[in-house]
């Protein structure tokens, strides 16, 4: 359930992100019909990665990847797009589908995951390539927002085509992809890209190459006129002519970013969200029914209570773990395991004659006393979606 | 990009009003394993409805249509599920995915469209009862909210099971399906579940039964055991004991309401959605560029400011219709076609003495000229998610 909410606000983040540079979220079918990908030549040059289905009437269909071929199409039936409305940005949030010859680890690397994919249209190769910076620096934000450090690294464009792309790797020993990043310049690149053996930076030819392992969480590519020139997506130029669009496509592996920031940021012992996108941002953990200081209940009430009301920002985002059958040491390891950003424990100190409560910020590991305006304090500037 | 911004507004009532009764937000996969659907019978049941698909291991698998038997497996896997945490009400808004013989209308029956589906888990057949009451109570409330006015009759369980069943049916005569209402006492069902010929009341026996077409957008079963005895959903009783759940599902087609809301509500010349989940809820119109009035733009835009200062709920749901190289007829029916609920003309009359600004409100068609503190006191009222 908690995975759900914690998606559902990245999609948010996504969306702010994605809108902020005039991108307009629409939804394409799941079930792409095999002539588009036919027309493509994508149909047979994805061999088994491609899930295929036949319906009743014996058509044949795929279960859609990416939406290049849908989106081009779509494009193309607009008959009076103008050079005006340029540049087209136009993205998805949704299940994409890849029969993955090893899925692993759940949500890293599954057979369906969500994807956002956002695909432009530009009046000239000039234009797209601000377009593609421009998606860049909102992926370089999203990330940094999210509390992930990302690389940005020159790869290979595979099966989807185009001359420029760009992957995003989060550095992970568990990951999968081989990077190799320069010591003294701004190079990083997919091992992919380069000979295996170089240790040179093809840059600035000073600089050794150093590896490291990293989680694909995005990708972006410049698509130039392949797949507008087949569809036939074109716009009218200021003289009024149909010209053919300039493309770029661009993922972010939504479900798998949540697992590898997972991955990245959490213990042994707790998990951590991005705190931007946490379920909840504070659990506040009452005494055990019957303990010495059960009387201290009414206090934890009290400050569920307050918080609302002094910080509305963090309304809906305060948790009171009533469950109060439990030891505290019990519903601490699962508060852990939830993943709260803040929990607040009410006990002993609270009952004193200057009172304090006991709070663990799981993103850093350290354990605070603070008045309740010492708390507040510290809430005000937790950032939520 | 319309429809995108609508659906995920009414995903939001809906969420709320489920998770009003309790209910909790899940994701379950589109990809099911054939293994599930034959135990539960249903991988020969469904016939050519259900789409089906290999992967590259050779191994079955359809597409989800609903999820009895997945959600029935993730609680059976629950090994600690007790009495004290029923009812469970689990929910997702995802695809489903069904081989119509006949897609028709677009979105009113793809063969792809998102579905709310829940599901209940309950300790006996009175609590199931009471769980299924609740929902039921919760889907009228939905429908009040957006408007629509909603029958509930009593319905046959087809292929999903179970001994009680209503469908949720907007009265409209492009509707599919037949609906005899009684009309003297509360008594409604789809002709399915009496005799085709069937005229007196069979609840109060002295009313006659009115014929009438309806869309169905919800359907609610009560299973029993049905599921829970095939894939061993238990959980604890109050003796400590394994008891095998009472089950209920409730499915809302959430595109399918959307499709139904517009076909019942719009006219001719103008969409109209549901007006809390519109797109916009306000679009205030400039005037023409050089034209007479045209000193009148400055207004527009101080009014877009009023609003926003004044209205803090409809930040966000104002639009300025600035293409002032267009006439404001032109830009009238593009209001119209788009069904923002209020379009503000700003013109003549508000550069006369007393300001009047003219209000087309389309869920009536009105129009009317007032002032701006009238048009912010109008505006007040609007309800948004």
């Amino acid at each position: 359930m908690y995975e759900t909410v914690v998606l559902n606000q990245q999609v948010r983040v996504i969306d702010q992100e994605m809108q902020g540079i005039g991108g307009q979220k629409l939804d394409m079918p799941s079930l792409c019909s095999a002539d588009l990908w036919k027309t493509s030549e994508r149909w047979d040059l994805m061999g088994k990665e491609l899930f295929r289905l036949k319906d009743r009437h014996n058509a044949d269909y795929c279960l859609g990847p990416t939406h290049e071929e849908a989106v081009t199409t779509l494009v193309a039936h607009q008959a009076t797009l103008s050079y005006r409305q340029l540049p087209l940005l136009l993205y998805q949030v949704t299940r994409k589908f890849r029969d993955e010859p090893k899925p692993r680890f759940g949500l890293l690397r599954g057979r369906e995951f969500y994807m956002k994919d956002m695909y432009s249209f530009d009046m000239s190769e000039e234009a797209a390539h601000k377009t593609y910076e421009s998606v860049c620096q909102a992926y370089t934000r999203l990330f940094a927002r999210l509390g992930l450090r990302c690389v940005q690294v020159q790869a290979d464009t595979g099966n989807i085509g185009g001359t420029l792309s760009h992957e995003f790797q989060l550095p992970a020993d568990i990951g999968e992809d081989r990077l190799l990043v320069c010591g003294t310049c701004s190079f990083a690149a997919n091992v992919e890209t380069l000979s295996p053996d170089k240790t040179d930076c093809p840059q600035c030819s000073t600089g050794t190459l150093v590896e490291s392992k990293g989680i694909e969480v995005g990708h972006t590519f410049y698509l130039g006129r392949k797949y507008s020139n087949i569809f036939k997506a074109t716009f009218s130029n200021h003289q009024n002519k149909p010209t053919v669009a300039e493309m770029g496509c661009y993922g972010l592996g939504v479900t798998r970013i949540l697992a590898a920031a997972i991955e990245v940021m959490s213990t042994e012992e707790a998990i951590r969200w991005p705190g931007l996108i946490a379920p909840y941002q504070v659990c506040v953990l009452p005494p055990k029914k019957g303990s010495k200081v059960e009387e201290a209940a009414v206090l934890a009430e009290d400050l569920v209570h307050t918080l609302g009301q002094f910080l509305p920002h963090l309304r809906g985002e305060v948790v009171l773990d009533d469950r109060t059958q439990m030891t505290i040491g019990k519903r601490l390891r699962d508060a852990g395991r939830l993943g709260y950003p803040y929990v607040v424990v009410v006990g002993q100190t609270a009952l004193e004659e200057m009172p304090k409560f006991e709070v663990i910020c799981q993103q850093t590991g350290e354990t605070v006393f603070l008045s309740k305006d010492g708390l507040i304090d510290l809430l005000r500037t937790v950032e939520t979606v």
